[in-house]
């Protein structure tokens, strides 16, 4: 254990990424100082926001350094190191993805327990991504027991929650989009009541099929077409909570859509983004509703898992590709 | 008294309505049933919503028929008919405009006090245009003090109530655009803190230089390039009240712009349509406040009046032009 490999930014990406941005650099396993601890990586995130990160702007995270190391969700056990209560052998959530061993501030480390559920799930419907389902859904877009759901990306990590735990919560119907047949079916086996692939037709028409009466709730992912046509679809009052854009991330020219924004008035919509950060009070509840889910067997989730530091960047690209069932993750 | 003239629905417009859109008509005065009253109408109001009413689509108030009297807000006397405590002599509100004589249903009449304001106030400041104002800014916007507020048609009815009712609550700094350079001089005479007239070049340029650190509230009466360079202004967290497009009412293609909605994520904004038939009850919180501030001199409100039935298309095309200051308004 005396190299440490780590992904680096070795240029922005312009429009789509592509291998090219992307370096693995070996460097030297670290050695912890006082309040750190080694943790050797066992599973890391890839998460559609990063790409934002790679890009030069001002955003609510500061974007991605060139030449150095990405970073993001992981997880791993603690291998050195010994500070706030965590111990060498103790499993960690911290923020120090797309490496090998991290050297991670004590204080910014969750212990997490191995036996309660298999590890991955933490990064996944027992973490940010299903926190960002639940808080979206329902402080965000406040969906009340009998309404229409509609989400898109409905079969990635965060909308395959969306959907489930809309049914569980009492939604009269979910309809989900998702960009291939197979991710399709796999929502009809996940409880929606209906799913089409965007690539079948104008997203307007699938949906006015889908949901003829309407949608009261949008969870966005997408953004683009998918938005438009949920505003069209929308019944007075509807809420869209806005998760992200993947549509247009990798976009040079700024979208044209929504053209249909007037809507908002006479519907009396309401738009509203957010970030899972601004919902941690929430986490309490949620760990607590969706673990009873998943030890009762009414949840569901996947994972598209990708082996070895040196495939993080593939990992990531298909994520953007929409190549990952679930939630993508990176086994180190 | 045997002659009433009305505006009728003569074409629809396409794209900008002209006069050859309107007819004036001669009918008879109508003879009250009962519970009807029959109002000689004094002032009418002329509102950018009716727009929207001139197209055959589905809206939240149905389109006006075509070969029949346009209706909107009007007040008037009383000469015939006696129903629901109210009598010859009264003066009502009621939602019959665009004619001289009105048959009114009491029941969806409202006695005003003529000693208390001059008439025409109930159409404006103290009527749903006021009420438009103070809804959208402190309930949908839910502006606190401190705050930085942007609003667009600042010198129009709705938008001069806006920015006013914004310094009065405690606003840090209100900013309003107008449509030439004798608006933007009146908005400083109503207390903005700073103004711009948007033809003065790129609206995103005029809101950074009036409003450097950013906007918290953007009441939106204009759409289009006005609420992109709102989003790109906004500080996180902050909400905009979308009350109405009128940039965009008058075109056939649909509108490009906001091309930055991505940034709601990011910066957590919330976008929210609204009607003010949504925000009734706070009509007696705004009652007392707005006439509180109109007895002690606080609150100014503009009025362009124009004379005579005959010239209420005429009102209408100006208003959508922007030839008003404040509220229009047609006397007859």
């Amino acid at each position: 254990m005396t190299v440490n490999r780590e992904i680096h930014l070795a240029s922005r990406p312009q429009g789509w990424p592509t291998a090219d941005n992307f370096r693995l650099v070996e460097t030297e396993v670290p050695t912890p100082g006082p309040g750190q601890l080694v943790v050797r990586n066992q599973f890391m995130s890839v998460d559609p926001y990063m790409r934002g990160r790679m890009d030069d702007v001002r955003s609510y995270v500061p974007p991605f350094a060139l030449d150095a190391p990405l970073d993001g969700g992981a997880l791993g056990e603690v291998v050195a190191g010994e500070a706030d209560g965590i111990a060498p052998g103790d499993t960690v959530l911290h923020g120090l993805g797309w490496r090998e061993y991290a050297l991670v501030d004590a204080r910014s480390a969750r212990r997490i327990d191995p036996d309660l559920a298999p590890v991955s799930a933490y990064l996944g419907v027992l973490g940010m991504t299903g926190l960002t389902a639940y808080a979206g859904l329902l402080d965000v877009a406040a969906m009340r027991p009998g309404e229409t759901v509609f989400v898109s990306g409905a079969a990635g990590a965060v909308g395959s929650m969306v959907g489930q735990i809309a049914k569980l919560r009492g939604a009269g119907r979910v309809v989900g989009s998702a960009g291939s047949a197979a991710k399709v079916e796999r929502l009809a086996g996940l409880g929606f009541d209906a799913a089409f692939d965007y690539h079948d037709g104008p997203v307007r028409d699938s949906l006015r099929a889908a949901a003829p009466d309407g949608i009261d709730v949008y969870f966005d992912n997408v953004g683009g077409d998918h938005l438009e046509a949920a505003i069209g679809a929308m019944r007075p009052h509807g809420r869209a909570a806005i998760c992200g854009m993947i549509a247009q991330y990798n976009d040079t020219e700024p979208p044209a859509a929504p053209r249909n924004l007037a809507l908002v008035i006479g519907k009396r919509l309401t738009l509203r983004g957010f970030l899972v950060g601004d919902h941690g009070h929430l986490r309490g509840q949620f760990v607590q509703e969706v673990a009873g889910w998943l030890r009762e067997g009414r949840l569901s989730y996947d994972e598209t898992v990708v082996d070895g530091i040196a495939r993080a960047p593939e990992a990531f690209l298909g994520l953007l590709r929409g190549e990952n069932l679930g939630k993508m993750l990176v086994r180190l």
